[in-house]
């Protein structure tokens, strides 16, 4: 059964040993966002934990009543995976593609948690977001601090819901301004018909929601599909909505915290810095629309969920990979109809959008390219996409460089494709030329992508690694003589790649029985001499 | 003061935690280099040892007198620079420079426990190799044992000495066949003078010397220049040879074995399977030049070192990427003049020869493509070339991979470059194209070569990771709570890569000191109307 709320899913991190407590009061200015960052420098991921901050102070001393959870939407693959109700990040791609084909529409229910307290009004005015205890991501270059969650909007013409995770900047107990990249859904199909009304769009931001929300907020699905319908194909029942209290919109029933408001489509505020995906601060030289708060709902005790956004690895580059793998494995091997494919690795140095490494079990030698030319087509992003050969771990850099190193030429198996869209990646054109057209196109601006097959050609000889049966006795050994833990990498024995000689098979025979000279009495007798 | 001899060495690894010692017998032939390779697919680099098997049996029962040290010359960079006397791995490039440009001419000495037994005539047919314990590298894919260790050869007509790290494969008590490329110096001067004089080439095959005598085997030393000259600057002082007993040749004085033999011009032998750098086993048609062993020396309770060969990370390749970056480094910082250049990486998942990453410190847009051209033209192999800024760490795959995302577009920082030679790559051409020249040209065979300029063509804005002061407060907490170790990668706090707005800097200022109404108060007064 999956997730009833936060608070179920937080119990389950703790059993399996990935949530960490803080009992000792952090500082959510200078401390808080510094400490969950440390992990991703210096852990493994499989290290990782999600922080809950039980006691939160602000620099100027004040406590805050509102506890932070950092991390448990994306602090590594296998707390995302755990989010999706899954036992292994190797499940979540198949899972998602249950949950796409087997959407269950939202219920909507009489009254829930999140609306045990209700502020409004004068209280907005006055005490409002300064309620919640947002953190500084980047102490000493962040200009904001904000929320990193679902928002929830209705095209006002036809009604059509939208659940894109977007930002909401701080900028008064009662106003924020909106973190919306102008081609997402929210503002290119619901706040423009808005503005064509001459109304504000109404929205209703969700914090501390069951993970599956994000999830389904995060990736990107067609327009037109309820995103709520998915997360309740992931959860495998109905999400429950309540109604929003000053806002035509429903809102998940025991999300923790909802901030309901009005996106202006008549004023908008310049941006001020913020961390993003590619790792770098975006700080560029523009505004978006303001959001007017009529509202924040909350639980009792809630507890705020901020995104680690920045240099990869990062919270939201775990999410926004994920969810890319995802999207790209689907798109690939149902759409495409490309069973070869297994798997698709969208590494967080490449912001998930950057570096696509799909491993596939190739049965034609057309089929690496045909792999290529519909990922640079599912997407305009992808910069460098590699296809690599079954046995080879795409989520390892080091074998996908050995696959670069010794299963490609570059003459042969590279392809240059131009006319691409750069997002936020600052190569694609210098920070003085700023219109998002000019940056794009024509080149030398914009983006291009390298395509690469990184798939062997021929039958290769076999892997040199000892075979199977003598790597698995060496484990032993080590086991028994209680050397360090080994973390194994795959492959860890040797394998064949192709036809083997029968003479080849017969000479490691002799060679492991210790019969050196019976061998070199065969080659005696295969003895030449040089030509003159 | 630089080793004596390699028991030296090996009280010094002992000493530094690099060595494990096996009290337990273990089988050459079947347990023995599984063993050792466990710790290159389950252990992080840093955690690697050399391994000393003191008790060591063959599959057929036998105890053999003595002992296997496998990993002293390259389980690791930590013990590859440890031999060449160096605290750390990052200052091999600047003490190979020295060693070059400061060589010591070696000196004969009348004896030396290289000596201590000796073996001719009647011993060397009986027993011969047969008392060496050369394990077997990859059980069950292995068709061979041999040695991979310094030759020394000397050329017939000029009498220049030659220090090469070639393989011996055994085949009788008194017969190898020699495994060298025939495109190496031992092959292409010293054995063909010899050819057209109608003699065998004299050879000593050294085993278990000090490890600047490896290093200097395994790098490439301009021809002419004496190997063991190089290998006296690595120690500081000059190495001390002894002469052979049965050839006109001088071999290291405290060399744990030298079989002494001479190389024939007339007779070859064919290759069985064998692992090689590109990590796949070779086994092409070919045969080599058989050596007729005529003496076998060496100490007391010798000691033998194979080289582990094959998937990468292994220690040849270890040693070999080492040395390629030796070489390379000084290459382009010194002789063509690119002081911009600060660190040159060939990781072990390109063999040292096919991936290699270079940081500079750029000062010219036009420093990139020269670094690149230069590399290039360094070495014909060299199949990926990257070019990255200062702050990216080359041996990071991660951060060469967000370098790739982030500062590179295909279209503009990428060239393709043909007519390399693929030395061992087997992408180069199918197995079914037997001949060396055929193998590498014309297109579409042979090798190409992929030069990237992935560094930042204009100011960036800072790396979105908190700003220092706060990344070592939260470090001092998180030692205080006694958290899990951590291993920080760089970068681990932000910086700027460029001018950083006065504006961002004083709304970093704001919201650090919890000040977000004032700057919404700033950015209210900035407010605009979307226009119509």
């Amino acid at each position: 059964m999956y997730y009833h709320d936060l608070r179920e899913f937080i119990g389950e991190l703790e059993r399996r040993g990935k949530l960490l407590r803080w009992k000792r009061p952090v500082c959510k200015d200078t401390e808080l966002m510094p400490l969950f960052r440390l992990q991703f420098r210096g852990l493994a991921e499989e290290e990782r934990k999600a922080f809950l901050f039980e006691r939160v102070r602000d620099v100027q001393g004040r406590s805050l009543t509102m506890q932070v959870l950092a991390g448990s939407y994306g602090a590594s693959r296998e707390i995302f995976a755990l989010g999706m109700g899954c036992e292994s990040p190797e499940e979540v791609y198949e899972k998602w593609h249950h949950a796409v084909n087997h959407p269950i529409e939202p219920v909507v229910i009489s009254s829930g948690p999140v609306h045990e307290e209700i502020h409004l009004g004068q209280e907005i005015q006055e005490m409002g977001l300064s309620e919640l205890p947002a953190p500084v991501e980047e102490p000493g270059f962040s200009g904001t601090i904000r929320t990193t969650t679902p928002f929830i909007t209705r095209d006002p013409d036809t009604g059509v819901r939208n659940v894109g995770t977007y930002s909401g900047h701080f900028r008064a107990p009662d106003r924020m301004m909106a973190g919306i990249g102008t081609v997402h859904h929210a503002m290119i199909y619901h706040w423009r018909s808005a503005r064509s009304r001459k109304e504000p769009l109404p929205v209703a931001i969700t914090v501390g929601t069951t993970p599956n929300i994000v999830a389904v907020g995060s990736a990107n699905i067609p327009y037109g599909t309820d995103e709520l319908a998915v997360a309740g194909g992931i959860a495998g029942r109905a999400v429950e909505l309540v109604r929003c209290k000053t806002v035509p919109l429903e809102v998940p029933a025991t999300a923790e915290i909802v901030i309901e408001g009005e996106l202006s489509t008549e004023w908008q505020e310049p941006y001020s810095a913020y961390g993003e995906y590619p790792g770098y601060m975006a700080a560029e030289n523009k505004s978006n629309a303001v959001i007017k708060v009529t509202a924040i709902t909350h639980r009792k005790d809630a507890i705020f969920t901020p995104i680690l956004v920045g240099l990869p690895p990062s919270e939201s580059n775990c999410i926004s990979r994920t969810c890319r793998e995802m999207i790209l494995y689907n798109f690939l091997k149902y759409y495409c109809n490309l069973p070869v494919v297994q798997e698709v690795c969208c590494p967080e140095a490449g912001g998930g959008w950057n570096f696509w490494v799909i491993r596939i079990k190739k049965s034609h030698p057309s089929q690496p390219r045909q792999v290529l030319y519909a990922a640079a087509g599912q997407d305009s992003g992808g910069k460098v996409i590699i296809v690599v050969d079954d046995d080879i771990n795409p989520k390892d850099p080091e074998m996908v460089n050995w696959a670069l190193s010794f299963s490609m030429q570059p003459h042969r198996d590279v392809e240059i494709l131009e006319g691409r869209v750069p997002r936020l990646d600052p190569s694609g054109a210098p920070p003085t030329l700023a219109g998002a057209r000019e940056r794009s196109f024509p080149p030398p601006n914009g983006t291009s992508v390298l395509l690469i097959d990184a798939t062997r050609k021929w039958p290769y000889p076999p892997v040199a690694l000892p075979k199977k049966e003598f790597m698995e006795r060496a484990l032993k050994i080590w086991q028994e003589e209680k050397l360090p833990a080994l973390r194994l990498k795959s492959p860890w024995y040797g394998y064949t790649l192709g036809p083997w000689e029968k003479e080849e098979e017969e000479n490691a025979r002799l060679i492991v029985a210790g019969e050196y000279l019976k061998l070199g009495e065969k080659m005696a007798k295969r003895r030449t001499r040089l030509k003159t």
